[in-house]
């Protein structure tokens, strides 16, 4: 049996918390056989984002509706009711903290350098927050010269300074 | 009153679940007066992994130990009891989910974004996880044109695929 | 394709936790096409009352059963099963603490402030608390001078003191 | 005995979770006699934002922390040590859920509207959230014509749509 | 539409952690357009024990499921089956701590009181417990000379002191 | 030794959550060898009222606090800023659920009957709530013919109605 | 209509926790009128034991098996792939704390005397536990001179002390 | 150096959740060097009660004052108030869930036999509940033929059935 | 009826936290009567981390699924499917803290042996931690001389040092 | 500055759950610049048996005793009463779940792994658990050819066999 690429799929333990068309987008995206990087160059977007859709956690213009539904073979009418048309109910995609091993890692990430982020960035910017609404986020493979894999992630949120009032 | 330049401190609501040596560092470097990209630049080392170190998040080498001293005003032998020769006992410095707004929104990107983060790593990837000790990460400034600020934060771990056995 | 105007809508994760009738009123108010301002102005009740009314929260007189059913061509014998003759059983239309963003902030401003709101009421009304059931809220959009928008909530509710006993 | 005018004071068995200062603070302000809307008229600013301060949840400008000083005869040079060129540590002030009861129904109104309140924002807005940052906030007192009280609470933020990315 | 007196229904939100035949004696309640006084009376039971039969919190004797089944229409045997012979299991009809407002409530006045009715108790009593076991409940209307309306609730339990062994 | 009336004392592992008077006013009642029920009284007020007083979760008139200075031989400045003139911060007397035994059965109460209480109520009353806060509460001793103890509480609380807005 | 012996039930709203046969077990042996007494004896093993087999929380011989069959009236195959040739996955049968108040009362025996059974038994066995796993228990009626019933529960382990490394 | 007995101790990390005079009975009985067995004796109580007063979870009598004072060499006035004549504030000895392995076996066994238990007693006794108040407890030491020890642990508590209302 | 060799099996109590094909693949084992010893042998992999497939937290090769596929008459285009061709969702099969007697066993080890673990290893090591990624498990049955059994469990991880930065 | 080599320290942070010789225990430990590995080579003690006697997870025997009196320069008899004539009070050397990373790897091995333990272990013993008191563990470093570390951790229980009863 010859090996086929592996692609993100949606383990159906956790497709209770999420809607249901999330599970049809996961299927056709599999019998499409296409990865997030091939949708996202087609959608002009950035892979996470695209992955975020399909989680219920962004929406979709309606171009992307248009572009997703061609690409995947889907019904543009029903995919618009499900991705396009609706505000996304966010935040459910997983327990927190997480148990999977890849997420905790960015909880993790969160929890140790949580208050040197806070104190470099009070620093660096003065008192306020990074936005995580506008806000985009990345991730880059990069391989160094031992032909060692890196994982890099990039978090790009406006800075909002707390307004006194 | 002349405004001075904001420093992070050490909120002392946070200090009990620190070790002892924190408010020490956080008052010394307020003494001195300086930021931690001040310190970072004489370190040689990151201005989150400085942070780090005064939090308790992270271990400093003997050079390390050395430059703060100098640079603090601190006793070297004391200093290094404290942060140079122990091994941290890391994850405590905040509540999880953290209260801190700042905090929080990094601890929301997890929250939305961790599934989509999971299904674009592993389809770039493999199936592994991005480590977070063989990790780096770093906060960066931006200013667009408009000239509204961006808060950059790039995480960079090194890929760990799961061994078969 | 043509956008069209988004509406509310039911993510069905969240339908369990609700009467099932709610998924019902969603549906019947996407395939009117009408928002829940079209909906308060036909009621001459407030927006977020009707939202409520939709997610069990709140309960409608006989007056609202019969204007919604017209609206939304439901049948009004049983519209008033399901939301006229019975006492919502509340607080369940989500998790606390809030995973969705925009539902968080809520909860985010309760946590920041909780104690400075407590501390102001106290000190211009003395020892007792807002009401939330003899109680109402609106929402408000405001657009400022250089264009950008503001929500505004406000909330109302009756003064109980403490009764001596 | 006659009747004093009673003054918001700190619980003892709060202080823990709060800065050091929080104590100076409204032991200085029982001192002086002083409601938070005297302060806030000296501030110029709202009455729940200098609660906020008076409780480590935000932060005071220079000018803030010279009237502060002198209304309230405490040495400038710590004020503004300890409200004035930190980074307040926010969301710490009580339990959450709250315990408190008039805490308790803010909490409440958040759990049982939190839903209508994005179902209408969404409508209103689009996708995003009111921030709890670029925001402000007021508490008025209405009687009405029957001599009742009702408690009035504004909360106003900036609308941020989620960036598309 | 005339108004129809509202009787208490079952949220199916809450039947799924409730015994199946919840939901029967609910709607048969409804379909004879009973409420909990009118069943009380001809069981010559209290409305809560009534009420607590409903929610699986009680169970209820031959003469209660023979009385019960005429007035509600039921078969017998069957009503035998789910609330005769049977031993309930208790404790399962809402989430504590409760979310529903008026359920809330009562569960407030544990919290603040809890100590305060300890001590009192402790002090006319001795040490031991009023129990919930051997225990009654009653709720009364009372509506007072201003037409004011009062819930009255009144717990009595058998006072249980701690054996000494 | 003969047997001295027991009186409530404070757990001093309790006393950690309370306003530091709390000690304060515990030990004077001992030393006065007084009951609640005793100060409730002189005071012209109920017995769980004033050991609410006592556990900080209710407030004293300029009256309460004159004769309670009086009656405990306590310095009546310095009672008024403990208990005459502050604003309680409710809610914090003991953890919950509750592991006291005796304050557990209420909270079980609550947990067994909460959804039969509110059925019967809602039928009653309407929609809404009985209030905690325009509300008292009493314990009284009841022995019947067979001698054996009994403990009645009463709750009496104003009934409030959802405002429809 | 004449009573006929209660016999313990599985309410089906904790069916979902168990596995499917427990449902099978409870209502073979309702339909075979028997108590888990009866059972015992004819298995010679003791009543808390046949419950735990019920309940998913023991497994069962093969002689079990065949007495169970024969005696519920069950297909012998089907009940030994339930409950003979599997390892019990067991913990599951309410949650902790449990809410039902007959089990609640056993957890607050461990809530109240876990620590004194600790100082107890060290004193009496030196350093180790009292197994659970080899363990039997059970329960007893007793009716005393005053024909009061107690419940007698006994708890038998094997002693392990810890083994020195 | 000679093995000496030894004694149940008080890890001075759980003191802070007990009453402060926990500490000075557990420092005389070990100056003392009496078990709780030795103290049983001498008061005529099980052995289990007396560690119960120890950890500040019974109560004690004067006369059990008495020969504890006289046992344990301490001041009788200043025992009466610390044992004698308050009311035990229970259930604080340790968290819940146990982390303790000796007592986490007891909480096990409650976890996976409580509804086998229930099941049990309900068909034995009828609906009610065995009583943790009106209740005895003894540990005993058993060692079989094969020299092997075994815990038994005996709960003996009155029958509480439901009262009908 | 003879006793047949017990294998494990899967409750379906926690089949629902699991992907939908775990039920299938135990079912086909169980068919096959087969051990995860068996499968191993056939696979070359050791029995944890066949487990760990059948449970849904391991991946599988091409060339696992092939031979799984035929020992276990499964078809391998859908076998591939639900093991080979997807990234796991690991971190599900139990709720944690654990509630099985056997798995709360390893829990305990991390509870009271944790920071000895850490302590011993830092001081072999240095800073880093022991990668459960890039790591494997065995279990091996040992009898020793007096005919007893002992589990032996092995962990191996890779070391990973924290990366200065 | 000479790098030396680095102890385990005793976080203070996390001194005040574990008893308040722990700390002596550790700055003995640092002031005779002992690793634990030398420590168990005086005792003729497994490491991680040291360090957990450190931590207050294990006890000593007199020999023990003797010899860390005579090695770390403490009083004989102090330390006796410390950690000689003890019974521990286990599992509160850390929060549950860890947040420490290398305390959590192990923790995430059990909930990744959890059920694949139980399924091979029931199949290679039966049904019964892994003693983690009869039990002994021990942690071991191994360098690959390619110089790589890696940590082997052996655990080893007694097989307990659940009793039949």
């Amino acid at each position: 049996m010859s090996e086929q690429p592996k692609l993100a799929s949606l383990d159906d333990s956790i497709a209770d918390r999420l809607p249901s068309h999330v599970k049809e987008l996961f299927d056709a995206k599999r019998y499409a056989n296409l990865t997030f990087a091939d949708l996202a160059e087609r959608l002009g977007r950035d892979e996470v984002a695209v992955a975020a859709i399909f989680y219920g956690q962004a929406s979709a213009s309606p171009e992307d509706v248009r572009i997703l539904a061609e690409t995947l073979n889907l019904a543009p009418g029903r995919l618009r009711d499900q991705i396009g048309s609706v505000f996304p109910d966010r935040g459910r995609a997983g327990p927190m903290p997480p148990v999977e091993p890849l997420i905790y890692r960015l909880y993790e990430i969160v929890q140790n350098y949580g208050y040197a982020y806070k104190a470099v960035i009070n620093e660096k910017f003065g008192d306020g927050i990074m936005s995580a609404i506008a806000f985009s986020t990345k991730v880059e493979k990069e391989v160094d010269n031992d032909g060692v894999a890196w994982v890099n992630i990039k978090l790009r949120g406006k800075w909002l300074p707390f307004t006194r009032f």
